[in-house]
């Protein structure tokens, strides 16, 4: 009954980076990368391949920059299948930081991208799949594309880029199911020689929904995270996606455990998932930016006051 | 662009008093009547309507009985156009309790029912039916319902109910999108002079994306909760559904204060949402009961011996 072809991706350490700028101390990341070695996981996303002439390492943890030496802390000793990714931003990473596949931990690199930015990901991508990684490009804020423009997007990713994989990224977790169909069918239809993907945000509680969607419709790569961690809501429960998936090798115990011993504690320390401002950027359309700034504010529970500043902008 | 035909329930203070046995206080339930009449909710489902030979007013709140005179200590004075509910569950009313719906401040009555009780449930409804109450019928635990059973309950309802609405409850939210539209084409087309109803539960936080799914196969009659309030995981937050729904007499607002000022409050005190035990339930298709147990007890955090006891019992 389960499709073969559906791979999981853990953006655990990565997105939720977000909340704590990348410090992740290496005993937490490792029981992340013990546990979901054990659940049967397909990659674990580590965090960012960022330049260090453009980021501080005394501003951010060590899972901004991902050094090699630093990944291998994490794996040593450690019985696993699973492939280890980073991602890049375009236009913040030094392509010559990242050396060949054969000589690095790493076994994918995804390049997220904006759609205006398609060009300079196309470029990053196929010298990552030169160098002989796994790739993927994400497309994020999908929500805001326009749709002339994703078109072209698309075409170009299908005949000039060698990435395996495109993702549709719901940056603000604004998509429904209707439209997360949509944009599921037009990928396939378009990219026809590669993979679609499927990152969701949980603003509205439909990170687990429409990722469910998109493999209804043919998606085969999808993203989760430890008890749905990422900056903001936050993404699709791993757990979740586990408990539906049909394919045998996975199992949900080890993450169970995880999340009773790991995740519990960390959520009183660090705040993600249904938080109303959160749903209300989603709800919007909009950059979670704002609802994160209110959550740091004395003004975090005036949710009334907050939605009134993002609907009254004049325009014309 | 929306459908009119789309009516909004709340059923804030009927499920959530299943957390705390009914005893929410009149200021605190006014709160909530003059906000969702503010927000253009089309109904309030305000408790039970249960025999007081059964449950004792001194171990439960007023919201498992309903008397009038409580009801309109809500309604006095508040300018509303919004209906009020009553739930009534089969074998636990006097029918006798109820009086016409002319001498009432109650428009509405649900029947809960399982597939199995369905003869009663339809003598019960029709009974309010001919008092002039508006009605339904809110088919329980559907996730576990056999297909020819539930055929047969449904043709029944069409043909001997008098029920306007006859409602998909899953109890144990355990539905995902695929048998929700499954479930919903098939009351579409057995119950062909009545509306259908979604009432989700929100364990796989499912709860929202399988009231849209409804609502995209036509549903009309769709519950949500302020904040999802409900026992265990709770329901179909309203707040969400209000962002969604495109109808111009929804105003996410009075919502957005309600929750601000007495929501985030109560959920200091009293816990529903996600949470892990409640998801394994969901995941395994299973009455929350053992989960709620779990988190009154000092194992609450305890999740893998959980899922196992719950996976582990033999069969033959």
């Amino acid at each position: 009954m389960f499709r073969e072809k559906i791979k999981v991706l853990d953006c655990t350490i990565r997105d939720g980076g977000l909340i704590n700028n990348h410090d992740f101390d290496t005993r937490f990341v490792r029981e992340v990368y013990k546990a979901l070695s054990a659940a049967g996981v397909d990659y674990m996303e580590i965090g960012y391949k960022n330049a260090k002439r453009l980021f501080s390492p005394k501003e951010f943890g060590k899972w901004k920059f991902c050094d090699d030496d630093e990944v291998r802390k994490i794996t040593d000793g450690i019985d696993s299948k699973m492939t280890l990714s980073v991602m890049v931003d375009v236009d913040r990473v030094d392509v010559d930081d990242v050396k060949p596949r054969s000589e690095s931990p790493i076994g994918m690199i995804r390049v997220a991208s904006y759609v205006k930015d398609i060009d300079k990901a196309i470029h990053l991508v196929n010298n990552f799949a030169d160098k002989g990684y796994e790739t993927t490009v994400n497309i994020m804020a999908i929500s805001r594309a326009l749709d002339n423009e994703l078109n072209e997007a698309l075409h170009q990713l299908e005949e000039e880029s060698k990435a395996q994989v495109i993702y549709i990224v719901d940056s603000f977790g604004a998509l429904y199911q209707e439209t997360t169909e949509f944009l599921v069918k037009k990928f396939r239809s378009i990219l026809k020689s590669k993979e679609v993907g499927m990152h969701g945000h949980n603003n509205q509680q439909l990170a687990f929904g429409n990722t469910i969607e998109a493999i209804i419709h043919d998606a085969n790569y999808v993203d989760g995270t430890v008890y749905g961690i990422g900056r903001a809501a936050g993404n699709c429960p791993l757990e979740l996606l586990i408990g539906f998936l049909k394919n045998p090798k996975f199992n949900i115990r080890p993450i169970l455990d995880l999340i009773s011993k790991e995740f519990i504690p960390l959520r009183e320390k660090m705040e993600w998932g249904y938080v109303i401002p959160y749903a209300i950027t989603g709800i919007l359309d909009e950059h979670p930016k704002t609802a994160i700034a209110l959550r740091k504010s004395d003004k975090k529970e005036n949710y009334r006051e907050f939605y009134e500043s993002l609907v009254g902008d004049d325009l014309d």
